[in-house]
């Protein structure tokens, strides 16, 4: 998806809300584990309640892994559910990978291609090499991690490198690799203080936020800091969402947390 | 698996050689590719031809995931093969993963209890609550990306850090984490002129080392200044082995590649 596509989208909807699709079976509803494929069930269940309200789903591939081949398959009917059904909507694997470029391709096929998913979060560390195979491909973004929303933010990101935060290296030299035009960046909603400065460094970029409701981010300081001409902000709630109720109405429960937040986002446009 | 276990095989089979299973439909013999299965068929030929030269194996997740379904597949009959066939060869999901605590706690059950690996690469950005989650399981290591072996690792990782190279102070930082006794690092044959520094902040790790072969690292050279008094070492190679031959005799091929690794590897004993 176009960048300008997801505008449309956000300016349509008055939200720019990204549901985190994170399945963990021991807090969806329990009548849910007598079906088939219960974290299909649940997924199909929550987009069917919110894809109105929201303009990104995000499941983190951490929560289908756990569950081996079952849970793989359940991320594929998920994306393919999302893709079939709401192609306007932005999709986004939250996988954090990075490897040396040959591998990275792989990656950058296996979500792109493969899944069909519309971006990929990336981890950093490995530098240039690891990240622009992601951004070889077209009309596909790579949401790199520049400063998290947990304390280990703090160990590095945070600590100065040649005289600036790492956090901040890492966002000034990612703009000068090939096709960085398709680079957002990860900015936890627990640190919005830090987004003024961000902003210098990345004007024009998109910021996925995550850390809104469950960790404690607030969705108004984000605005503030965050905000640029364009919107520029995915804000992301994942359990706030999805597990607002255990009951068998848990898609209602789930579309009115989502309908607060964006009801506070449409303030904010 | 234990350390000690780890050294006893490096002990009798007088290898340190891990071998990288990054299967490449592209790159195997095209014989395997009528078949039901080609990337675990691929994968068994290798082991069968090669477990009593190497002490390790190590498949890259990226290229599983690139095919899907039918690649997770492959990725678990093949950890399946090895821990059922061959329980004293050391496994190492070569997956660079790391979130947040809770969702790292997803990515260690899905490596180390789902297929059951004993060890798994992961990526420092995200700092200790992203990584402790990993070294919370009992006979597991964690093998902490340090100094990797391609161009990229000078974008960040050697960057001076209030004073220290970041990967230092990744490899300083980390060994005040819990269970840190779980640690391994990676640090890539390309830099073996840096692994005397290395080896003065954590003498007694095990340093997981690929980049000998293919991208150009000289075993020589890493044992010189890599080595401890427990070896200290496992040295991957992956290209230079699996792809020694395109034609039907591509196992026996790996298998010499891998002995004349062997050889080197037992000089250095």
């Amino acid at each position: 998806m176009t960048t300008q596509k997801l505008i449309d989208q956000i300016q349509k909807k008055k939200s720019f809300l990204c549901i985190g699709l994170d399945v963990d079976l021991n807090k969806i509803p329990k009548h849910l584990l007598k079906g088939d494929d219960p974290i299909f069930a649940f997924n199909k269940a929550i987009i069917d309640a919110t894809h109105h309200l929201c303009v990104a789903y995000k499941p983190n591939t951490a929560f289908y892994e756990a569950y081996g081949i079952k849970g793989w398959q359940a991320l594929e009917k998920t994306i393919n559910y999302l893709n079939d059904n709401h192609p306007e909507i932005y999709t986004i694997a939250d996988a954090k990978r990075g490897d040396i470029g040959n591998t990275s391709t792989m990656y950058a096929k296996a979500f792109f291609e493969d899944l069909g998913f519309d971006s990929v979060t990336v981890a950093p560390y490995m530098g240039k090499d690891s990240v622009e195979p992601f951004l070889a491909f077209k009309d596909k973004h790579t949401i790199l991690l520049a400063l998290t929303s947990n304390q280990g933010a703090f160990d590095f990101q945070t600590k100065t490198v040649d005289g600036v935060e790492l956090y901040k290296q890492v966002l000034e030299t990612s703009k000068s690799w090939a096709n960085s035009e398709n680079l957002m960046y990860v900015v936890g909603a627990t640190k919005a203080e830090f987004l003024g400065d961000i902003r210098k460094i990345i004007p024009d970029s998109f910021l996925l936020v995550p850390g809104v409701g469950a960790q404690g981010g607030n969705l108004q300081e984000v605005c503030k800091y965050g905000m640029n001409d364009s919107v520029g902000l995915l804000i992301n709630s994942s359990r706030g969402i999805i597990y607002a109720s255990q009951d068998e109405n848990f898609a209602e429960a789930a579309a009115q947390k989502a309908e607060e937040l964006q009801l506070q986002m449409a303030a904010e446009l």
